[in-house]
């Protein structure tokens, strides 16, 4: 099913395909209707179908989809049939947090290690933590496929720089500040400030309506 | 302006236009062309001369568009001329980060407390912890307008389902898992894991370009 072309607009939406279909196998649903994912995901059911109907799965009247086949297909999309590994730099409050979140670790995705300017100050079980200085020499001796920036905006860029420079090709940023590094590295900005604008927008039209 | 009906997809891109008018802005900026935003947020210069074009202003050949008008043309869109007051339920890692962030007070949003289960473990500077069994107290005598869910993915439909109850119309959801409340209250979740899956996709798509 992979050479078919799948539009943008439907790759954006099979994270969350994604997501619902694993916590339906991990609750052991086999089946599941077009109108319960529709449910799960404010998306509408015929949305639903149309989506689905990318990867040959039509879903049969009365019995729906099965979720395990939906599931396999969408992680061999998103490229989630392997395993990654990553740092984080930036040993804050948001790096802890990350670092501490056993939900990675299922998905596939493995942080080896945290790197901080102040590593003594940086408390953490299980991984260990380590000075910015040592971000090249660490870089070139393990096989590191995304970095986690989780610096303060005034660094963020310069850090990423850095690690792309030194052969990263995927930034997964969490500081304030749009990161951009061209085609042939994989960014992904988790802006908080614009999700917070998107929800005052939903107030503020909620509110009129 | 308002009236002008702008569309969904414009809107979406609003936020990160927005935040990139109020970084120039504070950088003393008073003209941008659309080549520049362009360059900082990856949109090609064209969709921002088309979707700018939404505002009334077109930019000026050799002088280009006005970042002032601009941004509080977006504001008023996003209703972010107005201040908003929130609480964050649950003080582990996120809820200490998105306490202790400086950003959203500049950005009108006032984090007024946070709840926990285990308020004596939370510790932070000028912020109330307080116990979650105080909420529908705390919601009824102060107005709250956003409750942003920090807590574990277990209890975080149940919390934010609370606070609901309690007369909460708009939720910022940072627990890992969908929430959904119909269409009366405003929800923005933040599913880390989602964007993770999509930044697999790009490294996907990119290695085999």
């Amino acid at each position: 099913m992979e050479k078919k072309n799948i539009s943008g607009a439907v790759i954006k939406r099979l994270p969350r395909y994604y997501h619902c279909l694993k916590e339906l196998s991990n609750d052991g649903i086999q089946k599941i209707s077009s109108n319960v994912i529709s449910g799960k995901l404010n998306v509408t059911a015929s949305q639903v179908r149309q989506d689905f109907s990318n990867f040959g799965e039509f879903g049969q009247q009365g019995y729906g989809y099965d979720v395990e086949y939906l599931k396999n297909q969408m992680a061999k999309i998103l490229g989630l049939n392997k395993e990654y590994n990553a740092i984080i730099i930036g040993g804050g409050n948001i790096g802890k947090a990350l670092a501490n979140y056993q939900g990675f670790k299922s998905e596939g995705f493995n942080i080896l290690a945290v790197f901080d300017i102040n590593p003594e100050s940086v408390k953490l079980k299980n991984i260990p933590v380590l000075n910015v200085d040592k971000l090249k020499e660490y870089l070139q001796n393990n096989k590191i496929d995304i970095c986690i920036i989780a610096t303060d905006k005034e660094s963020a860029k310069e850090t990423a720089a850095k690690a792309v420079k030194f052969g990263i090709c995927a930034i997964w940023n969490f500081a304030p500040i749009e990161l951009y590094f061209g085609e042939n590295v994989a960014v992904e900005n988790i802006n908080m400030s614009e999700s917070l604008f998107m929800l005052a927008y939903n107030m503020k039209t909620r509110l009129k309506a």
